[in-house]
Parts: C-alpha cells; structure tokens; sequence
C-alpha cells in the first residue's frame, strides 16, 4: 500500500509534459503556457492621453488661470499631425496619442469653453507629464508578460491579448477516455432491476474531467468478461489518459489488474493507504497512456480522482501544482476514529468571519453510499490513527477546485 | 456615486431569475438546478453486499471456524433466484445483492476452499446484517437528494446520475453579447499603427464570461459613431446581457451614455465609488437585457465585470451567492494610501501553512496598465481613506472564481 505523499512524488517524476502546440488565443482558455509570452512592442506604443481633456504645454499654464486657443482634436485612435505651438490647446480623449509639441494634459472638468469661438479657459496649472503615460511605461518590447507554466485564467488572457499574442504555445490539450465495466451497470435512463445500478460513475467521472478543462470521451459500458474488457481497454490506451471505474477489487470477475499486466502497463501504484478509494491502480501503458483504475463506489472514484487523476493531468501540461494542498479548518460536527488508512471525508467547507476555514462533514455513509456527499466542496483528510474529533477540533481540509 | 454594497443590494432586488429548461444531465454541468432532485427508487434498491466473499446466514458461524457448502454464486447485477438453506454459503461479489435466505456476508479473506470440491471453511463468525448495506440506507424513493439552486458541479452530478435523473431541470443557460465601441481598437493579430491599441477586453470578457459557464457572443467592434453603436447595442438588447467595454467616460466621442437612454434602458447605475472602474452603467432594456458598460481600461473592466456582472449571472440563475466576499488576509508587501473610494488592486492570494489567507499585490501602474495584473486571483479590497498599509498588516481580499 502507498500513502499519498509516495503517489504524488510517483506522479511527479513520472508523468511527463505532453506535446506542446499552437492555438489561437480564444481557444486557450485554461490551457497551460509552454512558451513565454512577451510584449510584441512598447506598451502603450505611444504617448497617451489619461484623460479626456486637452493637451497642451505645461509652461502655458503657470500662472492659471489662463486662456488658450483650441486649435484640433485628436480622438483615440487617431494619428496625430498636428504640432502644438505655444498658446494652443489640442482637444483630445482618455487613450488619444499626445500630439507633438504638448507635454501635459488639462483635464476636461478643469477648463471651461469661452463664449468667444475656440478660446479655452485653463483653471489649473499642471506640470510636464501630466496625465500622460509614457509610451513603453507598462512593457518594452520583446519584455515577457507571462511565464510557462502559467494558466490562461481570464486576467492572464487579457493580458495575452495586450501583448499581441493572437496565438499562444500551450500544452496540448490532454485527450481522456473513461471506461466503465461490470456486469450490474445500466445506464442512468433506465430503471434498475434485480441486482443492476445507475452507471453514475461515469458521469462523476465526466463532470470531473470537464472542471479539469479535459473533454472526456465515454468509452462504453463492458461486461464482466475478459475479451471483452481487454478490447476496450487497448481501445481506451489510444488516449493519453484511460479511467477505468469498477472492476478493481478481488473478486472473481475482477480481471482489469490481470488485463492491465497482460497488456504490459507498467504498474506504478496497485493499492493506496487511504479510505475511501484503496483498491487504486495507477500506470503506463507502452502506449505512453496514464491508465487509473478507480473503484466502482463514486466517493471512492471522487477521492481517487482529486487524489491521483487530477494532479496527473497538471504534470501533463507541465504544471506541478495539481495535488490538492491540505488546510487547517475548524470543525463543525464531530467525526470517528479512523483506522489504519488516510481517510476522506467529504464536507463543506467555508472561509468563515473570522478568517478560518471552517469544515462540516456531510451526511455519508461510507464507500457505497453514492448519495452522500452532496454539495461538497471540499474533503476532510484524516491521518491513519486519528482519534474522535469533535466541534471547534482542527482538521485538515483539502478545498476541491471547480466545487 | 453608488458604492459596492448598494450596488449589489440593487442586482440582488431588480434581477429576476431567468426561464428554467430541462436538460439532458450531461448538458447540464455547473447549471444550477431550479427544481429538487429525487430519488426514483429506494437506493441501494437492493440488499447489497459491501465486501467480495460469501452470503451465509450468520447462525451458521456461531463457533467458527466451521465448514460450509459453496451452492452457487452471484455477481454484481445478477438476479439472485437460489435461496440460500442452512450450512449453505454462495460466493458473491461486492456490490452484488444478497440471496434469500442469507443475512451477512463472510469477507473472501476470512474463509478457504477446502480440498474437496465445494467446501468452504469460515474462519470468522460474523453478526446478522454484517458486510450488508439494506435497500434504502441511503435514500429511500421521493426523498430529495439535491435541492433548488444547487450547481451541478461534478460530484452533485454524480449523485443526480445516481438518482436517475437522466434530465434535470435548470435555469437556462444566460446568453451574453459583448461589445467593444472605439475608433482605436483593431484586432489582436493586427499590429497597432498611429494611435491604435488593441482590442483586448473581448477576449478578457469572453474568457471572464467563460469561467462563469456562460458561452458569450462578439458582436463586432463598433467605431465611435453614434448611429454604428446604436445599431449594434439594439442587436445586442436580444441577449440576456450585454456587456459594452469602452465610450463611458465623458469624451466627445462617448455616445454610449445617450444611445442607452435614447433606447429606454432603465439605468440603475451611472457611477461606481470604486477605483478603478468609477463609470459603470448597469441597467435594464425593456426587453429585459441587463445592460452593463464597463470603462475601456481592461483593469476597470475586470473589476466591473467582478463586482457586478458575475453576481448579477448568478442571479439570472437564482443564485444569490454571486457577490465575491471579501475575506482577511495578511499583506505581503506595501500599499500606498487610498483615495476616497474604495480601490482594488490585482494581487496574488495563498493560503499560508499559519492557516491565514496572504496576498501579495502584483506589480500594476494604475487603470490605464493592462499588462500588469497578470497571474492575479484575488483582489486587495480597500477602504476609502485607508492609510498606507506594510508588510504583514491585516487587509481585506476577493478571492476570484475562475482564477
């Protein structure tokens, strides 16, 4: 049995960066950078306006209240030609490039028009610079604005876009395939008889690919027979990612383990020491494919997913940040010893007034139980051997991202 | 001037929740529900093993170990026909129901075969019900499993999949329009000449939009022209929301004020005491179009769209839960003081191992800078008329979603 922080160090040395590729900005949402992205000139390029006012020279002011004569416009947008002399006024927009010959702008509400014509009355003086951002004053060209690594979060698109990056090197999206067996699956349309369930793992499974930023592709259900699952499985490993659910403990028609070897992936992980989820398989296939074998209870499969699937996925697109990080909570109820295993509870969790996060366990009744754990956002992590904790006790949370 | 607060007591009384629509469940990822879930049947609906090993009556074990006759077997969505008589084990896999007759399963590893065919041997006595989930210990049918205004992020999924609810009811999918007004925007892939920047805030809003789970429409870029932007913001009016980035400042060019009016749009907002983003319009269309005008600055925008869009998605969709809530956080750096409105700056938030939210503020030039910023997923929140704040004092943070 491996404990979490051995799976993880696993994870980390041994699952490689995918292909990198080129994609247009709009399609890179959540994608990983490969390449850094840099400014592909000066920002802002020119000159600029602050404000919406009038460029003018600062030396006309002094002494203001002063008169100045408006001789143009210059919208954003706009190429300025025309050169200010002195004693005049250019009329210009917040983001308008600074006209030659101007050194500050007077804002708008700091003037007042003068009945005669183009006359302009300056209320106040303003220095050289004034409510002008120099061109390059945010980013020269050729500077770098975002690293590798980083996630094109929406700031960070913004920022991409800025810069001029109408394509972005990323990390290929990782393709998925998710392959239920067992004999007992229907899928969740149909009503259940005599010992079938819903095949809901496969939509947990799904949902939680997608929160990912991966697509999954739903390989279907295989009965419990040894060709059968073998073909879907050799199916499933033309993916960069397989996620097996069900068919992993020792019963008589558990064949995945067997059909796994038999089909030369290498086993890295076989049990792990946490409850729910210890009948885990984690490996690589010739292939290069990442194969998870998650049980068949859903909080087992969830545990194992936030656990061992989501970080492999960050590793894929070059990032080392996917393992959940565990928190101090307070908690809110109270919970049992646990037994020889890391266990998991899921909760609610909350950022209370105080500036805690504070945790309450959800109604669960262990491993089988795939209604409980609605609504949570978060799982309470125990160490093997924990004693009974009660209300206001600390615990450690893991905050599930995407719940 | 209408501050944070008012702003969202308005979103929260004016915007009514949009219609609801059924769904296949699989469409229906991060929607949030606008009916209960149920259960369809008792769930498990079956007396259901726990373990893999053997159905036995428990009677028979008293005084283990004891020798037992292996009948048959049952896998996991077998029907099980053959009743179980004294002195009668049969094999059965977890998750597989229990035969009549039988009433507690004996785990695999506490038996052997014998030699002589059939012959088991129980090495454990084990208690009525043992290893035994009863039909319904998790639900029973009708009960509700997921209510109201639930999201359907994945692990709500998975217990709706569960419930059998193929379909789910939701409130619809919100349709977003952005538009972007302004003579010196040109295309990301172009590079700027004269006076031009780029059009980066439809890429910061689409993807801001898109982390929302809200699949957002570019209606193309509108020159600063009076009847242009209003022929564009009339075809805007058919979404749910338009969002309008640029030409609300108090230029000569900024004819979005007006074109709002002039079209009856109920104008809920005119300023936010907010820095950036003081011109904000928010308002409603007769033909129910929520309206928002974000400044053109990409940091403003951001803010905007934080402070006020988000919150005001989340109620179309019957959530009040919409409004970032500000939690303590210690500093990590300096801050200057601030103004008399309140202010937020782009930081980098992390929960620390003292259990304590930080943030670092990410270098960033003021509202006309739209490269700095980046990697931000939170905001520093700071009251008017704050003083100069260092290293390790107390502030208030927004946390942001999707970064």
């Amino acid at each position: 049995m491996i404990d979490v922080e051995e799976a993880h160090r696993i994870l980390q040395h041994r699952v490689e960066p995918g292909p990198v590729t080129d994609v247009p900005l709009r399609e890179a949402y959540y994608r990983t950078l490969a390449a850094q992205v840099c400014c592909d000139a000066d920002y802002p390029p020119f000159d600029r306006s602050v404000m919406d006012g009038f460029a003018v020279r600062a030396a006309d002011t002094v002494g203001a209240p002063v008169m100045l004569q408006v001789v143009g416009q210059v919208a954003a947008g706009a190429t300025p030609g025309q050169r200010l002399a002195t004693g005049e006024a250019i009329q210009i927009n917040t983001g308008a490039p600074i006209p030659p010959g101007a050194d500050a702008v007077v804002r708008v509400e700091d003037t007042e028009p003068c009945a005669s014509g183009r006359g302009l009355r300056v209320r106040k003086a303003v220095d050289p610079g004034q409510f002008i951002t120099p061109r390059g004053a945010y980013g020269r060209a050729g500077q770098a604005v975002l690293e590798p690594g980083a996630i094109l979060t929406p700031i960070n698109v913004g920022v991409a876009a800025t810069a001029g990056a109408a394509r972005v090197s990323v990390y290929r999206p990782v393709t998925a395939a998710i392959l239920a067996t067992g004999d007992e699956l229907v899928d969740i349309d149909r009503r259940p008889s005599g010992g079938q369930i819903r095949n809901s793992n496969v939509y947990l499974l799904d949902a939680l690919f997608a929160s990912a930023h991966v697509l999954a592709e739903r390989l279907s259900v295989v009965r419990d027979e040894r060709d059968a699952i073998r073909g879907r499985v050799e199916e499933g490993l033309r993916f960069d990612v397989l996620c097996i659910t069900g068919g992993v403990s020792m019963g008589a028609f558990d064949f995945v383990p067997e059909i796994l070897r038999h089909l030369n992936v290498d086993l890295w992980i076989e049990k792990m020491a946490i409850k729910p989820g210890r009948p885990v398989i984690v490996g690589r296939a010739p292939s290069g494919c990442l194969v998870f074998a998650l049980p068949g209870n859903p909080m087992s499969a969830f545990v194992g997913f936030e656990l061992l699937v989501r970080p492999a996925l960050a590793a894929l697109e070059g990032r080392r940040d996917g393992a959940p990080v565990p928190v101090p909570a307070v908690l809110r109820g109270s919970l049992g010893s646990t037994g020889n295993r890391r266990s998991y509870l899921p909760a609610r969790a909350r950022f209370n007034e105080q500036g805690r996060w504070e945790a309450r366990p959800l109604e669960w009744h262990g491993s089988g139980d795939s209604l409980g754990g609605a609504n949570a956002n978060a799982l309470v992590m125990r160490p093997p051997g924990s004693p009974p904790a009660g209300d206001g006790d600390r615990v450690e949370v893991l905050v599930l991202p995407g719940h």
